[in-house]
């Protein structure tokens, strides 16, 4: 942790944030852009009309800027790696679709994002259009170590995803069962698409797995991050609005922390709202209360941290540049998005 | 035609049909079946337990069949075309799996198959695993060639399902839409099967190409047999039930081509039944009627044999051993379920 609190110290002039990381990927991240404008063209129509309207929707591009970066900071030269980054974002937009999908007790509470608009079987045929690609755009690359990387995490996905199906709804879930989903749903592809940037460069091994720990520890402190806002966050137009965690009966770590430490009348109220789903207009605010009292969310977030130092520690023995600033910036931003 | 024909007459004293084929395959195929149990695993537990439903009901194994087959008759040693077998039939149960998923207007004419057990979503996230677990494994094998063919067959794939989504109950499908659908849906990964033969058995590009040629032509027949005899042929138990398409309002080529012929009171009937999906219980029967009147369900039938020549014929310049006429074999017997 010493580490990092080091490197926050180093902070560029801007003031750190996310805005160092996009100035450094700009040019490369339009170039990313036309690829996969281009790549998501299909003679059925269908396609690239669903395809552009989550991935102009989608917006951040986090996750191929960490691909760029990844490149950027290993001295990666030529164009590989933008073709890549495109990869990624395919592969992140076919699990959005996927995880758009409903089942008929669903769509009872109303639809929300694509599916709305062109319904579950065109979401999920999309996704695996999309989903195909990114594996052609990595053939047409030619690395046998990147498609292992992104098929590696293309099942550790599915996986996560499988895993957090049977979670929800289940008060019986814990800790270790909630970090094992993040860390397959979200963290996977955070660490291959900074594993990539690597490959593309043809740095050591070592250097790889740096930078694979530094997107593991990331994701996780960004999917623990992106939870805890669910319950305390403002309705800031990032996509989801708070509660939605809630009213789904998705069983993050604030959850699980104060079902843990609640007494029977809370947990009988935990399991009304998040098991049964029966949920009254002011259960929302007493779950934060009770969140508040035994300090779940306190403790959440320094979870978050946590994971968030621990990312930073990873890059320690990496080349110090700008790339790697604007990283250790991003992961700080992040994480400072609680407080 | 007239090679298809002679090819016919060198039949095996066994009287050809699908024995050749199966007898021909018989222990790889036991292999290639432990690596689908082995390679299906995971922690998650409703991972093997959903894809034991489907794998274990599947039942034929042709796709895997057609890259043993292949590899065989190139003369393939050693065991690379038995991970790459269930490659393909993990392809093809992810498709099975995503084609199961169904919207909220479906839902009210009943569930079928995994979809009814499981539901729409842990359907499409098993899909996505075993989908990834492919690509995982051609990664294990190694060949750019072999990933080129089937990352390639599987973006087509997706391509052909959402194309026959924009087709169903729409009477304005023609002809030709019809085919491109099936050539990407099911013919595409038929010849991808088949070329992976060749590449593990590395012989000359046009050895490939003759192998895609065949298993491109092969599908298409099945395909249209297959969409016959949902009109024509007896409810068998071989999964579907006369009628599934009329039901559900698939555009195949014996509709399109009455409906071509049909005067307008037909027309009318055709849009009620397929499009507005009105159907009353004697609509089927004079849909079978009107079909056979036009003549539809003849032509639709010389289309299939045709392209089961075309198959055959494909085969011509490869070595003329057991392994070919196997697969010779197994497009008569697909031909003839017709008549």
């Amino acid at each position: 942790m010493a580490v990092a609190i080091d490197l926050k110290q180093q902070q560029t002039p801007s003031g750190g944030g996310l805005e160092p990381l996009t100035r450094l990927v700009e040019g490369d991240l339009r170039r990313v852009n036309e690829i996969i404008i281009d790549k998501m063209q299909s003679p059925v129509a269908l396609i690239p009309q669903l395809a552009g309207h989550i991935i102009a929707a989608g917006g951040k591009r986090l996750r191929p800027m960490l691909t760029l970066a990844s490149a950027r900071l290993c001295g990666a030269e030529g164009e590989r790696q933008m073709a890549l980054a495109a990869c990624v974002e395919f592969i992140h937009t076919a699990t959005l679709l996927h995880d758009d999908v409903v089942d008929a007790s669903e769509l009872r509470r109303g639809l929300q994002t694509a599916n709305a608009v062109f319904g579950n079987k065109a979401s999920v045929l999309v996704g695996d259009f999309l989903f195909s690609r990114a594996f052609q755009l990595m053939v047409a690359d030619g690395s046998l170590k990147v498609l292992k990387a992104l098929s590696d995490a293309s099942a550790i996905i599915a996986e996560g995803e499988v895993h957090q199906l049977m979670t929800a709804n289940d008060m019986a879930t814990d800790e270790a069962a909630y970090l094992e989903v993040i860390r397959a749903k979200t963290a996977a592809l955070f660490a291959a698409a900074c594993q990539v940037g690597a490959i593309v460069a043809e740095r050591p091994e070592v250097d790889e797995e740096a930078l694979y720990a530094y997107g593991l520890n990331f994701g996780i402190a960004f999917q623990l991050v992106d939870d805890i806002l669910d319950y305390t966050g403002d309705d800031d137009g990032l996509g989801k609005s708070r509660g939605d965690d809630f009213r789904e009966g998705k069983i993050t770590l604030p959850v699980v922390l104060a079902y843990e430490r609640g007494d029977e009348t809370e947990r009988a109220f935990w399991r009304r709202c998040l098991e049964d789903l029966e949920q009254r207009e002011d259960d929302l605010p007493h779950a934060l209360q009770l969140m508040e009292r035994h300090g779940a969310v306190a403790e959440s977030k320094r979870r978050a941290r946590l994971y968030g130092d621990r990312a930073c520690e990873a890059m320690a023995a990496l080349p110090d540049n700008a790339a790697r600033q604007a990283l250790l910036d991003v992961v700080d931003f992040c994480v400072e998005r609680l407080y």
